[in-house]
């Protein structure tokens, strides 16, 4: 796939996001976790970037950098692109900052056209968007839906600071955080690398997310009892392990099957495990399992947690132990993408030349939060091997491209009332 | 079941047991791990307890204190009967220091009774018979067997002090490790509490503990792929964590085989499970177990080795994962008592009236160790509901003397070579 036939300059691109990938802790390539001295590093950089496209730049009191290209018409609204700067550990090049790069890469493609939009274009690196130290994700994109609460504010990392003071010290103003709030933004466009491996495996350019699914998570504790692995017989035994290995493979059988009903997309994951003792010579006593699923449609999510919740304790009770609980630890809904800006977004592959397909994001993003306040798309470019969240982390310097392209079409659409959010 | 018939005095007997269990870090009962201030306490207390009742009381090179009666005729060997005084973290008040006193109180009997024997009797309480902080179990067995090696007295403990300086510590001298081999020994008996569930529920007073199981300890180690947990359908998974729950499962069903095959005692556990990431938002891509089998007898141990090897390699591969390795941690053959003393044990719960089963016992003992160079056997005791290595560990005072009586008959028989070993 050739893109230099698109204005956008994607050899500027691909050098912006080697530049930003370099800016990593040394010896844990590529970490740049929110709140940390090197994001700070990668947020100067970012701003300096922001600013030498003409953009003004600011922090607001949510701590987001956003860079803003103003707009011919008054009151026209925002049309906003964006993503997040921070990675998980020992995370990849791509996943957020290709986002906001691309939403730079469209702002200096429109000022070197000399296009003026009728509305505002902003540029947003939304802060913290990957689970941080302080046990939450999304604080940037929380706190422009108005969702971030005192509660969540209060949070403790790292030595005992706050969130609210983690916040400040990013630049953002906690005090006042209502102003971070936002009612005026038209459409928000977000591209993201797939972090799966559907559109490399289909040779697909760019993936429409309609939907961002649902996640719900569940701690499954199991209790048997703690006896002595050489003088207990087998009869006699309430093995924990045993019994989770059960619950593993009846939550794997339950979820694979609501995959397969064809209600949207599903997954559902036992990520965690602890057991204890955890002792090579005592037959385990306790499990705890942490369960992540994922679904396109609520009630999906709804039927589920019901299968698990009334399926799994007589799987546990038939190894002799016992479902102590079934605790839901977190539980959002899905979030849905704007039919018009999604229209735009395949119009504007289709006018590219782009192959492309209609998809569910199973990860969580910035979207989701921005979802709450105006209108938003998805655009997903491939990644090598559907590999994300780790240094082998990869995408082609032409996919990012197409999908930045993807956008800026877009963008000119919706400007131009021609895609109506 | 009455004992105040027999000579050992049930009440002093029970009263050592608590006055030693009450010799305890004060806010994690019941606990005196070899090597710490705690367990020395327990020394101090128990080598004034020896003197007081005329034993000739020191600690051999392997850091053992033995207490010793002597003899009428010299050369006729020693008749030894031990435990050991340590415990595990938040261990019980029976488990091995009920053997040392069973056996002081033995020592105590024939005083009183003024009884002298031909033979030497001495009261062993062995070193560190439980894992300690050094990563090994029967530290003092294993120097009066003569296997203690110089790469284990090179094992590092706490703050980096070597196994020897520990040792020397105690009062042993690892210099001179030799002294403490013996070759002297007419029989070593030793009292223990069960740890299982058997005596208790078939109601029975003491069990003869035949063979001591060997143990073979495997680390298994799964590999998958780690992804991420929300964007990766179930066919493009390879989630190590599913692989490990048909492992755990199918290693339960040979087990469980093995034990019904009717070839002796058979009993295996997943005791340890360890995931990788262990992550809630991770597929997880690594899983290792680690397996502790007992059998009594060695072709079992090997039938069982071999089959797991055969045949959980393809269960794992049927998920998608892969199995790396199968490695052997540790592999301890079976221990066998002597039939001779074993006859003799029999003959004496016959004649004290107490009702008596030949056992294996599947936990290991100091026991083992002697019988590398001695004739040995073991007398077990009921512990409440088969619970050990916990605080709730629990024996009646009956049932402990019972043993112990058992003990005193046997050594009497073994004296006047009624008993052969």
């Amino acid at each position: 796939m050739r893109t230099s036939n698109l204005p956008i300059n994607q050899d500027r691109l691909w050098d912006d996001l080697m530049v930003l990938a370099e800016i990593t802790e040394k010896d844990k390539p590529y970490t740049r976790r929110s709140f940390t001295p090197t994001f700070l590093q990668g947020r100067d950089w970012l701003k300096a970037r922001f600013e030498a496209a003409g953009l003004d730049t600011r922090i607001d009191a949510g701590g987001n950098l956003i860079g803003r290209r103003a707009g011919a018409k008054r009151g026209a609204g925002a049309i906003v692109v964006g993503s997040h700067s921070d990675t998980v550990p020992s995370g990849g090049r791509f996943d957020g900052a290709a986002g906001v790069l691309a939403g730079l890469e469209v702002a200096r493609a429109l000022q070197e056209a000399g296009h003026d939009l009728d509305h505002d274009l902003e540029i947003i690196d939304c802060l913290a968007e990957e689970v941080s130290a302080f046990g939450i994700s999304c604080v940037g994109s929380r706190a422009i839906a108005g969702i971030l609460t005192e509660e969540m504010l209060a949070y403790e990392g790292p030595g005992g600071e706050r969130l609210a003071q983690a916040i400040a010290r990013m630049g953002g103003d906690p005090q006042r955080l209502s102003e971070a709030k936002r009612s005026d933004i038209t459409a928000f466009l977000e591209l993201h690398i797939e972090q799966g491996p559907v559109l490399e495996a289909e040779h697909i350019d760019v993936g429409i997310v309609e939907t961002i699914a649902g996640i719900t998570r569940l701690e499954v504790t199991i209790t048997g009892r703690a006896d002595h692995a050489g003088t207990t017989p087998f009869n006699l035994r309430r093995d924990a392990l045993v019994a989770a290995a059960r619950a593993i493979l009846a939550i794997q059988a339950i979820a694979r099957e609501m995959a397969e009903t064809g209600e949207g997309y599903f997954v559902a994951t036992t990520g965690e495990i602890h057991a204890e003792p955890n002792a090579a010579n005592v037959v385990p006593g306790r499990v705890r399992l942490i369960l992540d699923a994922r679904a396109e449609r609520h009630p999906t999510m709804q039927r589920f947690v019901s299968r698990i919740k009334g399926e799994i304790p007589a799987v546990v009770a038939a190894s002799g132990a016992e479902l102590s609980s079934i605790a839901t630890l977190s539980d959002a809904a899905p979030a849905h993408g704007d039919s018009g800006l999604c229209a735009a977004l395949i119009d504007a592959a289709e006018k590219l030349g782009l192959t492309h397909r209609r998809m569910t994001s199973g990860a969580g993003h910035d979207a989701a939060h921005f979802s709450r306040i105006a209108p938003v798309a998805m655009v997903f470019t491939p990644c090598r091997d559907g590999r994300s969240h780790c240094p082998e982390e990869w995408a082609e310097p032409g996919e990012i491209a197409a999908g930045a392209a993807t956008i800026l079409r877009a963008v000119l659409a919706i400007d131009r009332h021609e895609a109506t959010p």
